[in-house]
């Protein structure tokens, strides 16, 4: 059913939030919610709930509201969160190393196999018992490993030759961390995560409530 | 004019993007565009881009486009890129450093006062020459400093308690790095990161080309 209809980007960006939520739900032992229940918690509006959630299914009942736990399992299987994706992490920087320390990303089927940089002072070492390895050693490790996802973080100027480096190698999903957003046109995958962006809106609210 | 009207949020969290992609164009020394050429380099639709762009008194031209620079200083303005905001960091582990380290914030307007941990290993050293000082000093420091801004980089269980006194010391924006999303009733103004949520896009976008 949910293979029939293509669900819009709009609403699987929302997903992530729904599933935690759920998650949490799951965990106070939350066996059901309404869809207004659900709005009061996550500060979106009912009809949006229920227009989302309608786009996969539809588990909500008149006079009863969604039942948690399924719509827990539906949401994750449209995620796939029972897939597991082999990643590496290109630069063993502060970020690299935050990226490297993320307990939740293995327990959401990201496994981090190594990490790479070009510092010879890294290289060798190991971060949250994942080994660092040189730049020069990956396309040797690509052709041994299939890796699904190249985390960037390395730095801007190089973000281009590095993304096209990564997706010649045959690694087709990019989590990019820097200013730059990577537009490939050889058919990767790109999330682009910029982080001034979501500090900008901050700042924008903050001068709205100061008036 | 723009004081006039309000905003959606929907298009306030679209301007950083525009805001970046008019800075590359400037930097490019390109003086105007087309909604056409703008929606080919963004990935947004040009009617999109009209009606985002239109919110705020719209300087596009038929037949000449949008001119560059007003447009970029208009949402600029906006933005409130001429405002600067006090910052602290608190946490000082990867995250905390790879955000004391970013460049660009303070470009954007956002200073960072001080780091705080409750480490003894940590405190009393620097990070980006920003000194990281203990958790007991804080409401000290809030109260000798106007702190705008929080980025909260502590464990997810100590989230709330934390986001609570730094509140109560009279911060007003929460950038929050925790997975749990904060919710807070006291009119401070919190934006979530999610880190985990645009990897989960990623994965469903993959497991989607893989069909």
């Amino acid at each position: 059913m949910v293979e029939d209809k293509r669900i819009s980007m709009a609403v699987i960006r929302r997903l992530p939030r729904y599933f935690r939520y759920l998650s949490d739900l799951m965990k106070m032992d939350v066996k059901r919610i309404s869809s207004k229940e659900l709005s009061e918690r996550m500060h979106i509006t009912a009809s949006q709930i229920r227009q989302d959630l309608n786009c996969f299914g539809g588990f909500g009942q008149q006079g009863y509201g969604y039942n948690v736990e399924s719509l827990y399992e539906e949401i994750s299987k449209i995620l796939g969160t029972d897939t597991r994706f082999s990643c590496i992490i290109l630069g063993a920087g502060n970020m690299g190393n935050a990226l490297a320390n993320y307990e939740n990303f293995k327990k959401r089927g990201f496994d981090i196999l190594a990490i790479f940089d070009i510092d010879e002072n890294k290289v060798g070492k190991q971060i949250n018992n994942i080994d660092v390895m040189h730049m020069d050693t990956l396309d040797d490790f690509a052709s041994k490993n299939k890796i699904d996802i190249a985390m960037l973080t390395v730095p801007n100027k190089n973000i281009t030759d590095i993304a096209k480096r990564v997706t010649s190698l045959g690694i087709k999903g990019i989590w990019n961390f820097s200013p730059t957003d990577l537009m490939l046109d050889n058919g990767a995958v790109v999330e682009n995560v910029h982080l001034s962006d979501s500090l900008m809106v901050l700042g924008y609210r903050l001068k709205d409530i100061r008036g």
